[in-house]
């Protein structure tokens, strides 16, 4: 390949074939939107790092600096220090886990986590299964190494077993490999629903009799409002379930902390895998928190932001209920997220740029499903917005939802067609989540 | 694939094709040993952070939890903070480069710049050119991607450019991908030479000719000693080089903060990979690095840690010469590394396990290559270790390597074979960098 000037990237046939499934997240447009302060934005999923005691973390830095400065500011382990590692399982144990912290692996938040594990699984053309619709920036990830994401249908209880069943043995009977099944069991993104006990244990046994490896991600599990999720899969499952956990929830994602809990064989390959791709996580972030937990009430400051969220949550359910009664949604337990559905005639991500201009953001169902479903459904935050900014923004997404359906009863009424696009609704039914 | 029981690991039969070129690193192995406080390393490539004014560091930290907590604390973007990127093109004109902030992708390390960059260009079975020795840490990554890796001859100018043409027109004549050379031409890792200027020259044109992309990675640059390094290859072509940078040698290795610039398609794609594998770069990390880099006298600390080590080095090349005359050494103009030819006779790697009882340890060449030249190599650094400590070091070095040879001499006196084994120096010669 020679620079002919004939292409803008002279690189652009020598990329790998990879790179085909690279492309911008509508996150990350979502990012760039949600930054203009007069947008409220119901689309990100940042939490509120402001409710941190900042003197407190401020004082876990004097400590680490004055009494482990030059190991704070080194290079460190591949697998993360000892310390964090034990705090990880004392942390985990809160969700019925026990194990060894030598089990544990710690990664540049968990989304590295879940790159290190697709890596490790995935070749090109295999099949990955993961909830129907399910988290945007893991999509991407398997994408990223060419695997085939399957969804499987949810429901309010989180994933149907029967669904995973007939699934799994259309995928056997046309000869696929079937590496792992990705799944949110606790206050799901986007969907916001929990996965039940009975479920969980069905979702395992159903797993574990296909030899397939169960990616159980959990970072939302201790931000619980009313009552604590069952406890967590891999408690029953030590070698069927590689777990995912992080801070960037309970604490702050700015140190870039997170972890997997893998069964002992894959967790040698992880480290193996963490050294590559950045020789060691960020010792400094580890150090902090290492200290910040010994010396804070965190349990204390996690309450704080269950108590936070759940305002915030009850502030976007009320507001719902006021502004679009004849739309459903989910009743999250926990976590970040409401999963909207809208009228059957309406496009989530249509309709975007409308919400923009009335100064609301939400992400369109479409981000979540590798398959092109979601033009139905929208994902609503109400993890950074203060209760009084989500009713602004709940008024103003009914303001241009009522706005568009009045648009295409006009049209209906003068005999055209609708100019919006709707989705094949016969063809790729909606995810049943309600 | 279902659990037999059959072997330890039940999910032997899962893992991806890729995992074949993940294996533990000599490195790593090192790592541990060097962690004993009785041992005297140079083996490790760890910088000596403990001349960092630490009170600067915690005003840097105070500074930024009190004006920009939130934002520290938070999420970020993918390509990094805009103030941290204009801070790395001023630091990048100081070896000539201009360019945009805009190309700069903040990365975790600049390890994670060369996953990246791996990633959006290497198919299974590509070939990478690199320097023969080269880089422990790249040549995991180049294979954890199934690349093949080609090594390129050097001697005390760098990279030679007539071994450059002739692998490239033996690679072309088998009709096999060349995707990037990559290169240190500044104190290289591990062989301590610097590429000269007229060099950086010819290399840039036989790549430029041959529309193969070249990887400067430049972490060692500004720690120069007598002189400075020429200017980067980066600063006489835009559109066929991505270069590397890092805090990690400069600062502190603890934040994980590098980066890449690249030529403006190419970034673009940086950036989406870097999203899909970590979501951002550390927001705390590169918060403290900016505030650092406005408030203190970095230059001077940069100045600092060029002195420090350049006496190390002294430290080091004299008591090679008092200790070990009948060997020959690169002798580095900055960085961190002398590379050691040991006699004919000698086996680097099988000799470690003695020189570690003897209480010294240091990198066995073999690390270095991908074809398994190096057994008459060692890489020693000079870094870490007080000047007094490498001296010892080299002294007890002496010892081991001395009473090899008595062995050696012992047995042909006796008419016995040697048991240690030779490489095999015909087929494979030795890099002649002298």
């Amino acid at each position: 390949m020679t620079n002919q000037g004939t292409n803008l990237d002279p690189w652009y046939d020598s990329y790998a074939d990879r790179t085909a499934g690279l492309s911008a997240s509508e996150v990350r447009a979502l990012f760039a939107v949600a930054s203009r302060p007069e947008v409220v934005s119901l689309a990100g999923g940042m939490p509120f790092v402001s409710a941190l005691p900042q003197e407190r973390v401020l004082g876990s830095i004097e400590k680490v600096l004055r009494d482990n400065g030059p190991m704070a500011l080194q290079y460190g382990s591949g697998q993360g220090t000892p310390a964090i590692r034990e705090h990880i399982m004392q942390i985990m144990a809160l969700e019925g886990i026990r194990g060894s912290a030598d089990n544990v692996v710690v990664t540049t938040g968990s989304q590295q986590a879940l790159d290190l594990v697709t890596r490790l699984f995935v070749n090109p053309g295999d099949v990955v299964l993961a909830e129907s619709p399910s988290y945007v920036g893991a999509l991407g990830v398997f994408r990223a190494y060419q695997a085939d994401v399957v969804h499987v249908a949810m429901d309010d209880e989180g994933l149907i077993p029967e669904s995973l069943r007939e699934t799994i043995a259309a995928l056997e009977a046309a000869g696929r490999p079937i590496k792992f099944l990705y799944t949110i069991p606790n206050f799901h993104n986007p969907a916001g629903v929990t996965l039940s006990w009975a479920r969980r244990l069905e979702v395992l046994d159903i797993c574990r009799s296909h030899g397939i490896l169960v990616l159980e991600d959990n970072p939302y599990g201790l931000l619980y409002f009313d009552k604590p999720a069952p406890q967590a899969m891999r408690s029953v499952d030590d070698e069927g379930v590689i777990y995912l956990g992080s801070f960037s929830k309970t604490l702050a994602p700015g140190f870039r902390v997170g972890w997997a809990l893998a069964p002992h064989a894959i967790r040698e390959k992880l480290i193996l895998a963490n050294e590559s791709a950045t020789l060691s996580p960020n010792s400094f972030g580890q150090f902090v928190i290492t200290e910040y937990l010994d010396q804070t009430d965190w349990r204390g400051q996690i309450d704080t932001f269950r108590h936070l969220y759940a305002e915030r949550r009850d502030a976007m359910l009320s507001a719902l209920g006021e502004y679009l009664p004849k739309l459903s949604w989910t009743k999250p337990d926990g976590g970040f997220f409401v999963w909207v559905t809208l009228p059957d005639e309406l496009d989530s991500k249509a309709m975007l740029p409308r919400a923009v201009k009335e100064l609301v953001a939400y992400t369109p169902g479409t981000a979540f499903y590798s398959d092109g479903q979601g033009r139905q459904n929208m994902r609503l935050s109400f993890c950074y917005p203060t209760p009084e900014f989500i009713r602004t923004g709940v008024a103003r997404l009914a303001t241009v939802i009522n706005g568009e359906l009045d648009l295409l009863r006009t049209f209906a009424g003068a005999g055209l067609t609708a100019p919006i696009p709707t989705r094949p609704h016969v063809t790729t039914p909606p995810p049943n989540i309600l």
